[in-house]
């Protein structure tokens, strides 16, 4: 990038809200997916909507790209710059600016993190249900662009079924509005739910209008030990069929309970095989019998033993269990590759035996978890990206799961996105005739694939230049 | 259209499934919404997926325009022909595929009627919750072109949720698959959520998956009565604001229960100015607590009476008189302009009183129902469409009303699509930046513009030719 493009930038958002050295943009050079990492031409904090469209404009004009980001969790690279790119960083963006009471709804900067808004929602009784693990850091707008899901998909569903409007900065810089307070809207393509989940490929979020609901009365949360991995999953099934709908059915595998265990020291059996953490909500008796009928589900298929907590603190200190998968994996190895398989819930045990399978033909460490009510699996490879030999055995061995979970009528991502790693995949699973549609879609919105490109799939490759890693620009502080 | 194209459309599907009679055209010439009319020049019953990708390809070969249909129930005009068109009818595409018990789905053909699919599935205790009051009539194809809505949208949403996954056939004849059985799936950009609502003008749905629910154990049918508007509007809002959610929340105004009364004969009270029909549904006591709790609201704001369904045959008689609201309203005058306005819940009494001003302004009859709970309205105008000076009137009351529902955050369609007759008001509504991203998503998808051209907003007006209605054309029969 040329110094005219950077002054005249810089004359857009200020000098305060632009930086470039090395240190400040190797800061935003990567998010939470490893091994993709890329330095920006430089890092930019707009203050608002104007200049943001200058930006795209200037984009456009001078042919550089933009790459938005929030907090930088994805995990599947969708917020790594590209190619002589600028970062958009929106996590200033961070004031909750309406809570309706009367008409469920909250609007908010893109900026909010998810927990937060959780927290002031739930003071007047309101409860809004999409949790990400990464709760306490992600933001609203990253959970838009990756139509982020959660502990709480199974009965409540994802960051799509509460998002009711949506502002954005199109990549030509005019603002788009969708959506309103009503609760239901047919005008029009639905443009929303497009925007949901577009990785940020299609326009920068500024607003979003978000649908509340009213919090559950009751709460019971289980912990269910099974000796054997198969059990586990029968229950899964079991409880399904008799058409319970728990808010929360998490699942954790032996290494992952070992790997919590020494992280968390909350008490979890070092031996048993696997781990389901049950939660049921509602508003009345409902509550209490769907739990004791999951307990009785739960005993007949050879649990262990069954741990109910006793009031709302016990209850948070069995959700850290799960909550804290993912960083208690990452303790173990210098890597941690964690995707993101899904599978039609009754094949979900077959899946697991897969995963299993896997680790033995690859000869590699894969800690297992993830939300088994919705048939959405976390396995997590504990490797080290310093050595090309053991990257190498992860790739095949996800690889080899991908492929499974497709066979199995799977998807390769439940809820982390495409981005950059999962999109030579897209095409398998989509077929050649759905990547066309998604590229004539990007196309016909950015016309000079100015905005995240490379994300999802590669429209033009010299965006993407030395994706997904450029070890040269960064070997000096590796060193 | 020449009679070489003709021969070729023949020989594609067969001259079983061909039908150009001028009778047979008429037949096809209209849907569910009054005035507008058209004649295709021929009426296809394709049988496969490859004889509809052949006639969309030669479409695009020969310019000549497809219009897909169903029942063609639809209220926006959207299965009207336009020049030079043939229609597709999928309503022969009727089978139900499979209904999965364990995954909780069901994969259909579009022509299968909702309320066969819904009594289908209730056979094993399981739900599908999207119900249009035209359910027993109405298609899956068109409730999924339609993003259809129901009775049951407050508690339990719109076609939209229930989609999994859809087939459907690009204009460029290809076959496009996306969803699956998966609870989540985030991979690409979400195509199926897209396609939904997006009225048949970006591909032919040939296979939809949809997502099944246990069915509820409880219900409980309410049907109040109010002597004053604006205690039900109270009773509205107070019922959200208590954090009940209803399966049903179902409005009737004075002119609406006086002709479901002349239909159905069940005993409305002709001097009651609104009825709320109420459900509440679930697994547990609190389907009861809620009920009382709605009782105690009611009472506290003027009900002049309460009756509550002792039984299903009972409750089944109460819905009647929401169901047949339309029909019965229908029978009033030769014509029934009926609309679709939503607003935020907050200011449906609001809008509710605007209806009444816009009656008086206008001196037209506009009954009012709908569905309260979601701030959707169908206000009706009873009109004659022979009478010219009575459609201006009819019109001019709608484009009040329209303008004051988008005034108060409202849009000017929750459920029954853009079509032809709402497709003036989009711009207003969504901004130029709106349509300007719609039109250059329809443009990429469909590059001739032959799949049902002119609806939701006008890409060629050379295509839509003599619409709303070619008077000329139907002047035979009308004579």
């Amino acid at each position: 990038m040329d110094k005219y493009t950077k002054e005249k930038i810089k004359s857009i958002v200020g000098s305060n809200n632009f930086f470039d050295s090395k240190e400040d943009k190797l800061v935003y050079s990567y998010d939470g997916t490893p091994i993709y990492q890329h330095l920006p031409e430089a890092v930019l904090f707009p203050q608002d909507d104007e200049q943001i469209s200058q930006i795209l404009k200037l984009a456009n004009q001078e042919k550089f790209n933009v790459v938005p980001r929030g907090s930088g969790t994805g995990l599947s690279g969708g917020a790594v710059p590209v190619d002589n790119s600028v970062v958009i960083v929106m996590t200033r963006w961070n004031k909750i600016l309406e809570i309706d009471a009367a008409n469920l709804t909250a609007l908010v900067e893109p900026g909010v993190v998810t927990g937060i808004l959780q927290k002031e929602v739930e003071k007047i009784n309101l409860f809004y249900p999409p949790d990400p693990a990464s709760y306490n850091i992600c933001t609203i707008g990253g959970n838009v662009a990756n139509n982020a899901g959660g502990l709480r998909g199974l009965k409540y569903g994802v960051t799509k079924n509460y998002v009711l409007g949506v502002e954005m900065i199109m990549p030509n810089g005019e603002l788009l509005k969708t959506g309103g307070k009503n609760m239901k809207d047919v005008a029009g393509y639905n443009l929303r739910d497009f925007i949901v989940g577009s990785e940020g490929t299609i326009g920068i979020v500024t607003k979003v209008l978000l649908k509340l609901i009213p919090k559950p009365l009751h709460t019971i949360t289980l912990l269910v030990i099974f000796d054997k991995l198969v059990d586990a999953g029968k229950t899964v099934s079991d409880i399904i069929a008799a058409h319970i709908t728990p808010s929360m059915m998490e699942f954790l595998d032996n290494t992952t309970i070992n790997c919590v265990e020494d992280y968390a020291k909350i008490g979890l059996p070092r031996t048993s095989e696997a781990i389901l953490l049950i939660e049921v909500d509602g508003r009345g008796t409902e509550v209490q019998e769907d739990a004791e009928l999951i307990r009785k589900i739960a005993i007949k298929n050879n649990a262990s033993a069954l741990k109910g907590a006793a009031n709302e603190a016990e209850a948070n200190i069995l959700k850290t269990a799960r909550r804290t998968a993912f960083s208690a994996l990452a303790r173990r190895m210098p890597t941690t590759i964690l995707e993101d398989v899904t599978v039609p819930r009754s094949v979900l045990p077959v899946m697991i035996e897969k995963i299993v399978k896997a680790t033995k033909i690859f000869d590699v460490t894969i800690g297992n978890f993830g939300h088994a009510g919705d048939g959405n699996l976390h396995p997590t490879c504990l490797t080290d990206e310093r050595n090309q030999a053991e990257i190498d055995k992860a790739h095949k061995a996800f690889d080899f799961i991908f492929n499974e979970a497709i066979k199995l009528g799977g998807t390769i991502t439940g809820e982390h996105g495409t981005g950059l790693s999962k999109k030579h995949f897209l095409e398998k699973l989509v077929g050649p005739a759905g990547v066309d549609m998604m590229k004539r879609i990007k196309s016909a919105i950015d016309e000079n694939n100015i905005l995240n490109p490379g994300k999802i799939f590669t429209l033009s490759p010299k965006c993407e230049g030395t994706l997904p890693i450029n070890r040269e620009q960064i070997k000096d502080f590796h060193a």
